[in-house]
């Protein structure tokens, strides 16, 4: 059967989170409805990461199998006309055709997460829902020292969530940069793979270094206590975003 | 009675739009609401601009006239507190005390508005709301070419609602700047005020132009024309941000 790889944008506000759940709308549920009633077939798709109710994607990746043979621009445009019509906040941004080697999960080689803080005494009225809002200052500099820390190939238990499903809490983060543009705090993740919430304990956590409470040494001693009691207080989901996959 | 002035962020998508209105929920009758729930006093703000429903606002500016000399900041924070009680998308940035002099409305010597376009193939999900989906590919040179023609004081009938309630269709345009980055173009309005329907009169025209259907010299003809039936199809109001206002 020919295998398709799609490129997906969402706002994860109103849905359970990207995996199909058996009460609550998920996006991969939405996806796979689409496709149900363009193609009259139950196909499932696999995506490359799972994302919890609130996250959004830029570009989440998926793959499916259909039996028939579909111009990829078609494909698109016929998916966005049913998710359009069911008023998901769902849209299929490319679709490629690929080999059957080509798996969203496990050929990835790469993820990349932006977490996005605005930083301002006022609440958030357009961005309410797309990113966290912190109304003290925060030091983005300290922060990005503290980020180092946690570089490399590590045990992260500290920053893993209980309920996280993986095997081994030993993961290698290849980049954690904190940069500011204005009230905007971004904070850009990549590694081949990362722990259920990971980036939003890290987020939490480097939140706590930039309002002063903790120092970037406070940030390497919650790593290596390896204990999920060490971690900073997790992060709201509104601020992350599944930017991208690299195969 | 002291003054304050206030500057506003919101997100237009569930208001009539600014105005307070007989019927449905209005930005300015938000604000109202949440100044008599702190003041208990039935103030009346007046804003720099009305925006039509569905378009925001990153630097609304309107003042208002209160009994008691509250510290701005502890204003700015009790009516957010209040506007997010009551679940408005609707944010004070800041507050500041003003003299009798200064009107929001009258004392204004230039607005400024942006336009968002966000030119793709797939339809928008997170930013559904916030930018107008254009699917075709978008000449921006040409839409800052053509742009440039609007410029100065003119007779701006053709781009300019039947509803304008403006007693004179002469206005001076200073800027209209059209630039992009990356999928999204922005158009960038300044005048000293501008006629009911101007800017999304002009980015609708633009975009005729940018898709290769108008040529420059097409706009130039329409603003001749001073015929409203010469305008392009008006954009539409998610696309439009009221940025700010310079006293």
């Amino acid at each position: 059967m020919p295998r398709f790889r799609m490129s997906i944008e969402y706002d994860g506000s109103n849905y359970v989170g990207w995996q199909r759940q058996t009460n609550g709308h998920s996006v991969q549920g939405a996806v796979e409805q689409a496709i149900l009633k363009l193609t009259r077939e139950a196909a499932l798709i696999r995506g490359a990461g799972r994302t919890d109710s609130g996250v959004h994607a830029r570009g989440q990746v998926a793959h499916v199998d259909l039996t028939r043979a579909w111009p990829p621009h078609t494909l698109r445009n016929a998916l966005n006309a049913y998710l359009g019509q069911a008023r998901e906040r769902i849209s299929v941004l490319d679709v490629s055709a690929v080999s059957d080697a080509f798996d969203a999960r496990f050929s990835a080689l790469r993820r990349h997460y932006l977490y996005r803080i605005i930083s301002r005494p006022a609440p958030l009225a357009i961005e309410a829902k797309q990113a966290w809002w912190v109304s003290k200052p925060l030091d983005h500099a300290a922060m990005h020292d503290a980020a180092q820390r946690l570089l490399g190939k590590h045990d992260f238990t500290t920053f893993r969530s209980v309920h996280c499903q993986a095997n081994s809490p030993v993961r290698t983060l290849d980049r954690l940069d904190v940069t500011r543009t204005d009230d905007l705090i971004e904070i850009r993740a990549t590694a081949q793979s990362f722990l259920h919430n990971q980036i939003r304990s890290f987020a939490g956590t480097l939140k706590m270094v930039g309002d002063g409470r903790w120092s970037p040494d406070d940030v390497t001693a919650a790593l290596e206590a390896r204990d999920r009691k060490a971690c900073g207080p997790v992060a709201p989901p509104e601020g992350l975003y599944f930017m991208q996959v690299d195969y």
